[in-house]
């Protein structure tokens, strides 16, 4: 709540023992449906062991590779779709290798998986989570983009992918999308680039245009404007827009309950 | 909050696979202590596959035994007390059950469980948790009881049932103390019934004596006087008694604030 509620001072963690298994694979997919077929028969297959699945689109990988020194394609040819999955378990699990490879093996005879690999070692994993960690890093480095942080219930995440991009390319065509995200929890980040070499003044005036097509899909899908990044003072004017106003109501009215002479990060949050 | 602060007009679940391995055990325990230290070796062993771990004294196991028809106490000899063990996983895990019995057979020969079963089959397990789930019902049968529903640290319960079976020693000799419940939680039922033929009267007359003793004893040591029951109306008092003052103070500014004319279950939960 930025502050705007109260302030911790003081809290209690409960330990849980750390992951002792892993088992990573980086994944062609055939579409973003195929992700959300795989991730189902991940969860089923694994007892829910998926602990990572992310999905990264071509034009992501391609970015990293340009940008980031030392990274490399883990996969032999180009696909549009990839997905970073990873299972682990707090024991030591011999039997998870086999599980993850049957599962992409019976997914791959299904066409919904053309490719994937398997991390050998620790550093073969860290080369995989680089390719994702550093989407963010080598789109800033290819030059200024648009960014939206946005959640739909993940059986709704391909639609959304192909209506959203479908609004972009009606509004700035070339525009590249770069959207990559944790796919289990119905989280993208869709963001825009420029077309390559294209002027920076005309895609910055699309920005409106498209926060506002872009979110206003989000909220038809029964989604969200914002995901893991909150509302923040960069949002409190979407909050206003898509949240219910009976819902606004009472946060000011727990603000008010808690805050009533407004000392406590006044004016950021609620308006 | 008993309806007091709002009505919840529709819920949406996320869904997660459900237990496909499950491995019991009844086992005998040395002492309280030896229950915490069990409970360690098994989460640490097991990735924390531990989904029951309840505490069970002779004294439940002896009214169970009595009370309720078709129970038998799984091991031959007697002990002061019991656990009862379920390991789980949400997949097809052979491993499982050599685990839980590896554990065991440590903790056996450090001294810490004398004994124990494990259910070779589903009448089995449905047995073992008979015994756990109608202890509740057999201490009805047994005549009338003084209940408490208490929590505190899981490091702090064999501190807390020595101490406290110690007041009510003193205050009401004789009662018999039926303590029982989800020790991995740090959760317990610290119930007391009166001696074997005790005079009720008198045994009532201790109510309120030993109410106050349970509940500072569970204060003292960073607990709780309610767990997994809630306040409700029965703990309305000991809600203002051990909660911080600013707390309830916060309560109340919530309370107004969302319900400013008092429709809502008023003077049930904030006087």
């Amino acid at each position: 709540a930025e502050g705007t509620l109260g302030v911790i001072t003081a809290a209690t963690l409960k330990l849980f023992p750390r992951p002792r298994t892993l088992e990573t694979s980086f994944c062609a997919l055939r579409d973003p449906e195929a992700a959300i077929e795989l991730l189902a028969r991940l969860r089923e297959a694994t007892g829910d062991a998926v602990t990572t699945f992310e999905l990264i689109p071509r034009l992501a990988l391609d970015l990293v590779l340009r940008h980031i020194p030392g990274c490399s394609d883990p996969l032999g040819e180009r696909h549009a779709w990839y997905a970073l999955v990873e299972l682990s378990t707090a024991r030591h699990d011999p039997a998870l290798r086999a599980l993850l490879e049957q599962v992409l093996g019976d997914a791959h005879a299904a066409g919904l998986v053309p490719d994937a690999a398997f991390a050998e070692s620790g550093p073969q994993r860290d080369m995989f989570w680089r390719i994702r960690e550093r989407i963010p890093e080598s789109q800033n480095l290819e030059g200024p983009s648009l960014k939206h942080d946005v959640s739909v219930p993940v059986s709704r995440l391909p639609q959304f992918l192909r209506e959203a991009t479908a609004l972009v390319a009606s509004i700035a065509p070339g525009v590249r999308i770069v959207s990559y995200g944790h796919a289990g929890d119905g989280n993208l980040h869709f963001n825009a680039s420029p077309p390559e070499g294209g002027d920076l003044t005309e895609f910055r005036s699309h920005e409106a245009a498209l926060k506002r097509a872009v979110h206003d899909l989000a909220a038809k899908l029964a989604g969200s404007f914002s995901a893991e990044h909150g509302i923040g003072r960069l949002k409190v004017g979407e909050l206003e827009r898509y949240e219910d106003p009976h819902a606004l109501e009472v946060m000011r009215a727990i603000k008010g309950a808690l805050d009533p002479r407004g000392i406590m990060n006044p004016g950021k949050l609620l308006r």
